[in-house]
Formats: C-alpha cells, sequence, structure tokens
C-alpha cells in the first residue's frame, strides 16, 4: 500500500482547469481521475473513451460502465455514483488517502470519509507546477493573445471607420454599442481560433467599474476600454489584452491620465525578474501613479483612482497563481503574468492597458502585440 | 438560532448555475452566497458590490473587505479565507448548520465543519425548482434556440453555397472543413446574443462519436451532424438543436436512416407529458429504431446504434434534470428537455435530430424552431 496521498480529483475538464492539465482533454461531463503511482488514469463512459485513447495524455483508462457493475455488487448500491467508483479504483490500486484540490465536491468527498478513506484538500495549487509555464504552454498563452490582438484589432478598425453624429458614433449607418463592438470583437476572435466571453467594451463612466462590461451606445471623445480574454478552442489557454481607446478628440486631461497608465505599465515591467515579489511590480506602478498626483480612495462611497492589482497569473484560467498585487508572493521564472494597470475617474473615465509576459531569470518575454495608439480621429 | 440548515453556496457565479440561478449575476471569482431565512445574502468586493447592487436578484450585501477585517480579528487568522467569512456570517445570523450543493468545495466545508458547524450536503439538485421553468425561463430557452437555429441557418447555408469538387466542399474556393463550418455557426450565434462553444460539424464516420465536434475537410454524400449548444449572453441560458445535412445526393441507406431518425423523434415527442416517465420517452424513440431493424450494440468493440439518451433537461446548464432515458423518473409539468434520438454506423454515418419542449400536463410546447430540410444539391 502506498503511504504518499494519491492525487485525485472529479471533475467535468471543460470546468476544472486542473482536471484539463492533468488529462488534456476536453469532456463535458465530470469524470474521475487519479494518480497512482507514476500512472495517470481516467475513467470514461463508452461515449468519451474511444476519444480518450486518442485525444487524452493519461495513461489507464478504465471503462465507467465495468467499474459502476463492479461497484453495484461490492457495495451493495443500487445506482453507484463517483464515490463507488472512486472507492473501486482505491482497492484496485491499493489506495487509502488522496489528496484533492480545494474545489473538490463535497458531497463525494463525505461518502469517500465514512468509507474510511483519507481525503486532504491542499491549501493553494493543487498542480505547483502549473505556476511555471513550459515553452509549449507559452507559446499557448501567445496564441490567445493573437486572438486578443486579432479583436481589439478589429475593435480599432471599427472605431476609425465610424462617424461622430451628434456626440455618439455611428458605424455603417447605425449606431455602434458596447454590444455591437463586442460582436465584432467576438467574431475577429472566433476567426482567430478563440472563445471570447464577457469582453469589456466600456466607455466613460462605466469603465471606471473595471468589471462592467458595457452597454448601450459609445460616445466620441470619451475613453473606451477595451478588454478582451479569450480561450483558444484547441488548447483551452487564454490570452488577456487591453487597449484603451478614444474617437475624437482627447482632452488635456485624458492625454495626461493614458500617459501615466502607459508609464506605470512600463514601470511595472521594469520591475519584473524572477524571485522578486508581485508586491514590487504592483508598487512600482501604484508609485509611478501617486508620484503622477493621481490618488487613490473612497469618493462619496466610490473607490477610484487605482483600484485593483497589477496583475495576475494566466493560462488555464484568466485568474490564475501567481498574484501581482500588494501580496509578498515571488514570481517564479517561467510564470506568465499579466500586467495592467489603470486608473478611474467618474467624470473623466478609465484608462487600463494590459499585456502578458513570461517571467525570465533577469526580466521578462512579451507574450502579447499589440499597439498603443488611442486617439483615433 | 433557526433549526433549518440554510443554504450555502461558495462559487463563482460564472461556472455554477446554482450560484447564478440564486444570484442573477455574473461574477468571475468566487462567492459566498447565503440564504438566511427569507433573505438572499451574498458577499461581494468593492470591485463588484456596485454592480451587484443594480443587477443582483440579492436581498443583502455584505463587503468582502468589511467581513475579512472582521474576520482577522474574531479568529486571529492572518489571510482569512471563504471558511472565516462564512463563520463570520454564521454568526450575524445565529446560524450554526448549512446545506450545501454537491459540488460545494471540500476544502472549505473541511474547515467549517472543524469549526463546529454542521455541513449538509444534499443528494440531487440542490434547487429542485429549477427543474420547473417559469415562463421567463422557457423564454430564455427558446432565445437560446433562437441563436441556436441562426447557427444552423448559416451552416445550410455555407454547405447550399458549396461547391462539390472532387468529392469535397469548396465555399469561396476554399475547401469548407469542419473547423470553417464551425466558425460560420459560432458567428451567427454571437449575432443573435449568444456563445456558442464546442459546436460540433462533424461529417461521416467521425459523427459516430457523438461528441466529437469535427475536424478536417467535409465530403460531399455523407451526412454531417450540426449539433448548437450556445448559451446566451445576457441570462446563461442555453439553448440546444441538431440537425444532420448531407451535401450531394444522399442513397436509399442514408435517407432511411435520416427518416428512421425523424420518425423516432417524432415518437419521443408523442408520449411527452407530465408525470409520464423519461423512460417511457425514451422507449418509444428506442422502439421506433428497433422496429426499422435498426440493431444498437458493440460490433468489433465499437458501440453503434442508438447509443445515448433521447434526452436531457436544458436550462442554465446544457446538461441537467431532468433524464429523459431508461431511468424512470416521472416528468414534471414546467421541465424543460431535449428530444435527440440518433443512430451511428461507421460506414453509413450518423443522424441526430434534435429539439426543445417544454412538458405540459398533456403534451409540450415546441421551444425550437428550424427546417428539416436535410439533402442540399
Amino acid at each position: 500500500m502506498s503511504k504518499q496521498p494519491a492525487k485525485l480529483l472529479y471533475a467535468s475538464t471543460e470546468a476544472s482547469a486542473d482536471a484539463l492539465y492533468f488529462s488534456g482533454f476536453f469532456v463535458p461531463d465530470p469524470v474521475v481521475l487519479l494518480e497512482a503511482g507514476r500512472q495517470k488514469v481516467g475513467v470514461f463512459s463508452r461515449l468519451e473513451i474511444g476519444r480518450a485513447e486518442k485525444e487524452s495524455s493519461l495513461d489507464l483508462l478504465y471503462a465507467y460502465e465495468d467499474l459502476i457493475k463492479y461497484a453495484r455488487e461490492a457495495y451493495g448500491v443500487k445506482q453507484p455514483g463517483p464515490a463507488e467508483l472512486i472507492r473501486a479504483l482505491a482497492e484496485d490500486f491499493g489506495l487509502t488517502a488522496f489528496s484533492v484540490p480545494g474545489d473538490f465536491p463535497h458531497a463525494v468527498a463525505a461518502k469517500l470519509i465514512a468509507a474510511g478513506l483519507k481525503i486532504e484538500a491542499g491549501e493553494g495549487m493543487f498542480f505547483p507546477e502549473r505556476e511555471k509555464k513550459t515553452e509549449a504552454e507559452a507559446c499557448a498563452v501567445a496564441e490567445g493573445n493573437k486572438a486578443s490582438a486579432a479583436g481589439i484589432r478589429a475593435a480599432e478598425q471599427a472605431l476609425r471607420r465610424s462617424k461622430i453624429e451628434r456626440g455618439y458614433l455611428k458605424l455603417d449607418g447605425k449606431r455602434l454599442t458596447s454590444e455591437r463592438l463586442r460582436v465584432i470583437i467576438q467574431t475577429a476572435c472566433l476567426e482567430a481560433g478563440a472563445i471570447a466571453d464577457h469582453v469589456i467594451c466600456a466607455g466613460g463612466d462605466q469603465a471606471c467599474d473595471p468589471h462592467c462590461i458595457g452597454e448601450g451606445p459609445l460616445r466620441a471623445n470619451e475613453l473606451i476600454i477595451v478588454d478582451v480574454f479569450p480561450r483558444v478552442m484547441k488548447t483551452g489557454y487564454h490570452g488577456d489584452m487591453t487597449r484603451t481607446f478614444l474617437k475624437g478628440k482627447a482632452t488635456p486631461e485624458q492625454k495626461r491620465l493614458v500617459a501615466t497608465v502607459h508609464a506605470a505599465q512600463k514601470a511595472a515591467l521594469g520591475a519584473i525578474k524572477a524571485r522578486t515579489t508581485g508586491k514590487l511590480v504592483h508598487t512600482a506602478a501604484a508609485k509611478t501613479f501617486e508620484e503622477a498626483g493621481y490618488e487613490t480612495g473612497q469618493v462619496d462611497g466610490v473607490w477610484q483612482g487605482f483600484i485593483h492589482s497589477t496583475g495576475h497569473g494566466l493560462g488555464l484560467e484568466v485568474h490564475e497563481s501567481p498574484r501581482v498585487s500588494t501580496a509578498t508572493n515571488r514570481l517564479k521564472a517561467g510564470a506568465v503574468i499579466t500586467v495592467e494597470p489603470g486608473l478611474y475617474y467618474p467624470g473623466l473615465g478609465g484608462c487600463r492597458i494590459e499585456d502578458v509576459v513570461q517571467v525570465t531569470g533577469d526580466g521578462y518575454q512579451l507574450l502579447s502585440k499589440a499597439p498603443y495608439k488611442w486617439e483615433l480621429k
């Protein structure tokens, strides 16, 4: 019997990045996945097992129907569920203790514990190696950012082609709304092989709420934040890029805001290297804002200024480890992070500029590319 | 103190249909949601709380930052997590027992149990009322199916416009592949307000694996299954429709296959009404196939024939309750289900026809609409 707890998952690989990372295979319904010694094991129904053989990175596949039959007899359960499948696997591999991710379903864990198995849910990352991206993973993120860039380019072109009528934007004779611009971006992402959900196209004060995706007509002479974080359909890896545009003529205040955000991004990028802390990178951006006189705080109950962290890890999830915030975690060589400082002032508008880099020993490698031209006539 | 366990969730409303159902609000990171008596409570960060006030269906919002501050002092934890937030809420509402969904994260549950709280993970549905759709929900599914129909119509037009060259399809001078057809469908869905992931465009033997999404060039004279299950961006509800096409000329065997699948769908639809079992509906389709001489079973280790269930519930999830299979659950009035019999024979190809209905007292109401014309010259 092994004494080391075996890694155990029960999740859909569509929904769980850990499960997708482990199996390399898209499957819509939850499946049992197990790391038994050096063997990667999966249980699949007859509908999926053929595809799993061809497409997954697993070593050993069990037929769900066979295990169910065994579990029904062995445990006297009429309708065996995942807990009984896992008990059957535990018997086969002589396992009594499992390590599970924090989001492992409690209903299944409770049954396994009741059956005498030991279940340990770790804090932090289930596969810590996910934080350091391989070359193939960095390429997959760069591919995601190509889709982001295609979306942002499509947005820029739509804004350039738009005409200003009574303060509003018109494209091909129809009002250009956040919703229309979003579909234009999403279509460009699709053509680049990626699905972009919740694309942010927010103008004016809407953009001051960083998670507001934007709605209604877009106006001339206001800052428009375009944030595109698509998932590449083939791999499941994401891109994540933001540009801020303005159609018409910018005021000196808007120009200074955008220039300062750009400077803060450069400062943050300049602070990146392996073993430095996320906090140092974040502070570099924050300091740029402070020194330029941009204050952060609550005004009439609404937060304004630099109200979010400078970045986050990016990969199979849009938000993953490491943090690039006030936390003092150290950045590992190979980590892939976003660098996206922003400033938000209701009345003036919001600006965020975001790129993606891979951390190296003495700096970073850019994994995203798009122009920074923002004032569009 | 309440004796009834209070419903508790900790999930992203993007990922958890239960959380979205409860809060009516999209939020990317996991949030604490609680049903305390008649009050629907949520904890949101300062980034989200403004949006939550405007957009959610919750009654009482807590500021994450305030609760964290309280939890840090009350429990002596340096970095309070969801378990500590929930303990703080439990104190406020005088709660000691919680009912959680089966997929509630075990790591959080284990901490709550260790802190002396009672956590019950139910079997089955967390919100059983989700199975019976309200009029608004049925409309939201119908909206999803409008997007599905737009995708299927776009596929049909692309196939009609294609030319046949040496057995392959060409559209606008370039080979029509599964991948290209998928983007055409996804674009049409987007324009209808919905995101369609994993659209199936599978021709020939690829279609005999019902979850294979299809890849590579599409051929003339072969059956092509197009299955589109988009999510409406505004509401999160899904459509789900399938049509099977053939570009060129069908053989008598292909014609008989398609006609039999269509007849099986009609038979299944004819069996639907409230209080009947899913099994009776499934059997109506299965019987049609048997009587027409289409056998189901393993041939050389590969399953063929009618190898999946007739349908499934549809709503905030693509697959949800109730089942329409060999299980003997009764269909409730108001349930929304797919009806999608299919036949799959390597060599001949696959055919599936899928529509969506809402179960009524004495029959059903169709929630999807698209033509059944399939042989395209």
